[in-house]
């Protein structure tokens, strides 16, 4: 607790965009989210007036950090969990739990996870040496995807195997794989459920979320054309999984649609940015729903506040000698409505350096306002 | 220009519930704002990552703060304009300019500007003795409005004067005063500009402000039954006094509706409580705004989110013995849509310690959830 304001003390592992764009959240809730940033340039530590640098994989420093705090909660999922269990053994108040946490840090565990509670999901195998990959491609077909079981992001960590060559020079460097079939399909949706401690849920709209080169790109909420039994159902599968695995905070259930089916491909416990399009979009953000979640407060109305809304990522590009700064006066100009947010981001190309998100009434229009915005901002034109 | 990022540094002078908000702009924005506070626990203070402690009419601790800032800007009316003709002749761009301010800072000097620029105002009259407040009653009738010309706010600065005893009582004071005819209004309302330094202006609709005790405890946007000609008639006016006297960022015109005419009351040339509905119920929000004018930027859409939008101020009250955290609770499990925002106050009788926001398709029940979320953080009930 804070004792100049009486409310609660959050903090947050991980200085990163999500961190950032929490403490906007945290503010207006009357506290100031404490960071725990690897950097003093990390986005959020730009922004934050109680901000520790130190490591996330460093306990005593994890330890030092959570003195103070009521709760501690992540902006990635790259904390030890036996670092995690140490600080809950010692009383702290760490969401999501460590036993709920590994299933989104291990793709092998989640997998074994979800078959067991018979959740949808591609066919996969665990990967022991080349001859599974084969053997699995053998039922399934080539190619197949291979995946690390730990570490993964933004198409890092994933692997389109062809053939028998492939899977033994992979199977060869060391990392430890799962193999999964290439599903056929048709677009990727996402489904988003908050989950306090108390048990309480509250689920998001479905969206689509577009990606290129294995990044998101774009998310459009509600997910178009989807019938709405099978939305209905995705959002139930996605409490269902939040309960089973105990998660508290955010957990972001990825989905594949093939068109008939939906098929659980990740799981991410924080908040993720196929919700980011919240902050506007839904009465309340995911950035807000996440500080409910992990303070055990009752959960916000998850309603979208417009008919369609469009987050566009905004990648680091060749902006033809235009600075960032120009490049937004431009945008600011071009669509007064755009609602920009920028993460305070050194520029490097394909760097994710913020999004911009569009709403209204026709989706068409919505997205390409969304899309014509990332891309002024992205390139300068 | 903050070399990190790319992006302009904005400082604040003050570092209150304004400065904390513009500071959740800020993040989005790319910035970090910087702030020039009283105390380390100002509101503004408590999330900010770049707070100078320093006083408002302390020239070094401004030019100090100046260093580094691309634009200085302010959350109060109170730094003297001395001050920032220093600041302004040693090359710093300090908006509102000082010769703005001034008619946000004097009262006489406001009434003197608008009764040349022709805008429609109560009668007054400049008060050198009580004879002259005598005078003045005998032309409209007792009691009079009396005001001391700076530092007024809240209510406070104000009296209602009855007859030759009191004004003879409050002159002999030597607070500076101005006298005005009593209006019989129907209600208050106001409407928000915001004006570059390019001279671009954006326009908020009308609102209704309803005070309680010369606090204002609701903001209704947009003012409900208000002839769309006499809306836009006070929004030209807005924009006519804003270039007329060289505003740059946020002019709030405060006006008193007699049924029949607009009078303008007050100005102030900062974010203010009017606006505040404006973060969850204009497409731009009044801080977001503030900024971009600022800056020169360009404007933003300042359309409503909703058909109805309202505000309601929490003020400290007697909670019997319930903390603001537990009447944080209970406010959000019995209403999930409603949006919160604390200051980061101690909690004292009557002090403003934070608002509520509703918006929604009706506008009794819009009303009736904001009253009622700001009586639970008030009063716990």
């Amino acid at each position: 607790m804070d004792t100049r304001t009486g409310l609660p003390v959050v903090g947050m592992v991980g200085g990163g965009q999500l961190a950032r764009m929490t403490h906007q959240a945290a503010i207006a809730l009357g506290q100031s989210l404490k960071v725990l940033a690897t950097s003093p340039e990390d986005g959020a530590a730009l922004v934050a007036a109680d901000v520790q640098i130190g490591g996330h994989t460093d306990l005593s420093a994890l330890r030092t950090f959570a003195k103070g705090c009521d709760v501690v909660t992540f902006d990635h999922e790259h904390v030890p969990g036996e670092h995690i269990r140490a600080l809950a053994a010692e009383g702290v108040a760490v969401y999501p739990p460590a036993d709920a946490l590994r299933f989104a840090q291990d793709k092998q565990a989640m997998r074994e996870r979800l078959t067991a509670l018979g959740a949808p999901a591609p066919r996969w195998r665990p990967v022991a040496d080349a001859a599974d990959i084969v053997a699995f491609a053998a039922e399934t077909a080539w190619p197949v995807i291979a995946k690390a079981t730990r570490g993964g992001y933004d198409g890092k960590g994933v692997w389109v195997v062809i053939d028998e060559e492939q899977a033994v020079e992979l199977v060869a460097t060391g990392t430890p794989l799962i193999v999964e079939e290439r599903v056929a399909l048709r677009r990727e949706v996402a489904v988003m459920v908050a989950r306090s401690p108390f048990g309480q849920v509250a689920v998001y709209p479905m969206v689509e979320t577009v990606q290129r080169d294995g990044i998101c790109v774009e998310v459009i909420a509600p997910a178009p054309d989807m019938p709405t039994d099978r939305a209905v159902a995705a959002q139930k599968l996605a409490i269902d999984i939040a309960h089973a695995l105990g998660v508290v905070g955010l957990l972001a259930v990825e989905l594949f649609d093939t068109g008939t089916d939906l098929l659980v491909n990740e799981l991410a416990m924080r908040p993720h940015n196929s919700g980011h399009w919240s902050i506007e979009g839904a009465r309340t953000s995911q950035f807000e729903q996440h500080l409910r979640a992990v303070l055990d407060y009752p959960m916000g109305d998850t309603s979208l506040t417009a008919p369609f809304v469009v987050m566009a990522n905004v990648l680091g590009g060749e902006a033809d000698g235009l600075s960032i700064d120009e490049r937004l006066h431009h945008l600011l100009a071009e669509d007064p409505a755009v609602k920009v947010h920028l993460y305070g981001k050194q520029v490097r190309p394909g760097r994710k350096i913020g999004h911009v998100t569009a709403l209204g009434d026709e989706l068409d229009a919505v997205r390409a306002r969304a899309v014509r915005a990332a891309r002024w901002l992205s390139e300068g034109r």
